[in-house]
């Protein structure tokens, strides 16, 4: 077997539809990718062949699967129950993460989450959690078995150990132009999750500015390629499209999206995210096998907030994994940054829309998120939204309470808030929060 | 600027056509790869994607003048007269160099002629002018230029300095399957033509089983590259389409293809070699300026012939190059290796089709050509065509003479020959020899 003759059947010639790889093809070209028999150059070239030529639900597994195993794979073995993750292609104030952990688990599916770190314009789950004083997301495997089994969620970040073919294929997509392929977005996500131990996955792909796929085409694209994929490897796998022109909820930040999180797990969290949250729990309970139906899943998810279980065990896992719960919940409402603006509407009229790209991007410069893996965060910045896209406003109200690392940011990333807002001056269409539901029959 | 967003550019998005790349960027990509400042990786991708979305003559234009000048450009400033050059996508007993670079010459045009070896199932010019005892084609620039005073035509190979973009680029093509990319091919070919010192060009782009393009389609698609991007340039381009199902002529080696030429220069050679010698000989007369139309061209080409002046060139060209003319002479008809074999017909009939691929893969195996560049070729080995494709055979009659470079190769180069046979009861509707002539109206 040869790598070039592997890349010349991906590319096929113009005009005739190439055949599928096989597993032994792509198990040969990962494997000696890794292994550094296979060069950088001709795992680019192969890798531009497939955004062009795509890949077959079949084929993806193959890679996944390939890919799943080029390192280790997080042990659950001996933990009793199903492990069902949720995976986000990524967002504006998406913290849904946070409260969906604990109440699936207070319904008694196993949550083995891990998350990633904020980058560019969108949020990261780890970033959030190390707002609060003392909390660890680095988990050794102990810890993280250890967690999960005392509360039925642990929340850590990706070891180094999982998926190296990943890591390596992602350096290179990131500089070969070939990030926007379905077929790997699709791999790297499913080789991940499924290393980490999920054996049911809900995703959340995002659409709208604030998210990677711009258009709901894109969105479904990905959405029927995860399920399809994740179905063809035997896994029970569905996905939300979801809204992401605007961003979610009220709290943009990392220890603001810890307030609202908090906010959602008392039941007086606002309308959007309390939705997606009890929406996304709802499925996962029907994959961990604890809900019949969607709507038997929502009841026992919005029972688990009435209840006060989930609350309970979000602030029991604070406790695990190094926090101090009573401290949270003390600081709600006093983490401001003392450097502080306001946002005001310039005219009467309604909000049309915040537009969500532009409010992660003014959160890169607050401090919220970073421009490079190394940049550091600043926990206590961020953009709280008084009012959201629909409201009315009078000229001279306080749209945004904006918080910056210092002061310098804060010009700038006003600048970049204002651009974000349109006004009209009749109350735009409310746009669904939950744009398409995919599952395996969709497929 | 930054390579990845030359290479994004370059993809485009699915469905999208991409913009053209300008002579900026290509510049930046090509000279940045040169000089080791953008990886292979980088390069690959850039080419795949090349590969699928194509390059208008514009942008081919730019890709060719980066790369012809990435290193020495060959100076034959001071030496009067127009040069023209002739290229062929490589073929199956095509020595139409050899006679064509005098004939021409005879008529006042100057051709400066650089040509490859055999690799694969093609000869090679060099190869063939070696067979020719004490024969040199490394030459060094003053020779280059003396002889071309001299003479009117050099024979030479391609120097390390001239275009080494294009050297790093085809290594690179050869293992990530880049290499049939029309606009690619155009810029390696152009480029060297051009720095090699053309002025002017005709391309033979053979099409058929022996040929790089099978297709007519492919063979166009080609030829309007190279008119389209040579007219974008400035120069003057013309491509004739030629026939590559059967091989040309009836002597297929290398000392053997010595003497056909010599039979084509003294007006006694094979119907098609001779006749497309004429075609692109007058072609580049007119390109030259030394002819109005094509059919004055053809008249001079003929009488060139006619008055022995282009074998006398051709002749003088052997003793300046390092070899024995007399010697040449006397040898024709001798030069046969002692290790022979016969293809005879096995039925009464005509023959249908010798297949061009077959013979020069038998050819290789003779050792007339090469697998490997480092390969040694035979200068006596080769095959004697007796009969034509359209021929009336009787069972038994000699078809081919077979001359390898030991015992042991003309069992299996003897089966190829037999397999490349192909017979039919009636006399096969001939090919036309030359499908279509693409000038710059036709772009």
């Amino acid at each position: 077997m040869r790598a070039v003759d592997i890349i010349t059947k991906k590319r096929g010639f113009r005009g005739a539809t190439p055949a599928a790889l096989t597993q032994e093809e792509i198990s040969f070209f990962i494997n000696g990718y890794v292994a550094g028999d296979i060069p950088d150059y001709q795992m680019s070239a192969l890798l531009m062949a497939i955004y062009f030529n795509g890949m077959s639900f079949d084929e993806t597994a193959a890679l996944t699967s390939t890919m799943l195993h080029s390192g280790n794979t997080m042990d659950l073995a001996g933990i009793s129950g199903t492990f069902v993750d949720k995976h986000s292609t990524g967002g504006v104030g998406d913290k849904i993460s946070l409260p969906l952990a604990p109440i699936v688990a207070a319904c008694g599916v196993k949550v083995p989450m891990m998350s990633g770190r904020a980058l560019g314009h969108t949020g990261g789950t780890l970033d959030k959690l190390e707002s609060m004083n003392g909390y660890k997301t680095g988990l050794n495997i102990d810890s993280f078995r250890s967690y999960i089994s005392q509360t039925g969620f642990a929340m850590t970040g990706q070891t180094k150990e999982i998926v190296p073919a990943d890591r390596l294929m992602y350096a290179l997509r990131d500089v070969t132009g070939t990030v926007e392929s379905v077929p790997l977005i699709t791999a790297s996500i499913l080789s991940k999750k499924v290393a980490e131990g999920a054996e049911a996955l809900v995703f959340d792909v995002k659409c709208g500015s604030g998210a990677f796929m711009k258009t709901p085409e894109q969105a479904e694209e990905l959405a029927k390629s995860l399920v399809g994929t994740g179905t063809s490897m035997d896994k029970k796998v569905i996905a939300l499209i979801t809204n992401m022109n605007t961003p979610l909820g009220t709290m943009v930040g990392n220890f603001l999206e810890i307030e609202e999180t908090l906010a959602i797990l008392e039941g007086r969290g606002p309308a959007d995210t309390t939705e997606l949250t009890l929406q996304l729990a709802a499925w996962m309970l029907v994959l961990g096998g604890k809900a019949q139906t969607k709507e038997e899943g929502l009841q026992k998810a919005q029972e688990a907030v009435k209840s006060g279980k989930a609350k309970e065990l979000f602030l029991e896992n604070v406790r695990l994994q190094g926090g101090n719960p009573e401290q949270v919940l003390a600081e709600c409402g006093t983490r401001r940054s003392k450097y502080t603006t306001e946002i005001t509407a310039v005219q009467d009229g309604f909000i049309q829309n915040i537009d969500a790209y532009k409010v992660g991007i003014a959160g890169v410069t607050l401090g919220v998120g970073r421009n490079k893996t190394t940049d550091a965060v600043c926990p206590d910045a961020g953009v709280i939204l008084e009012k959201k896209t629909g409201d009315s406003v009078k000229k001279g109200d306080v749209i945004m309470r904006v918080y910056g690392k210092d002061t310098e940011c804060l010009a700038p990333a006003a600048e970049l808030l204002k651009n974000a807002l349109a006004y009209s001056q009749e109350p735009a269409a409310q746009q669904p929060l939950i744009l398409k539901e995919i599952t395996a029959k969709d497929i």
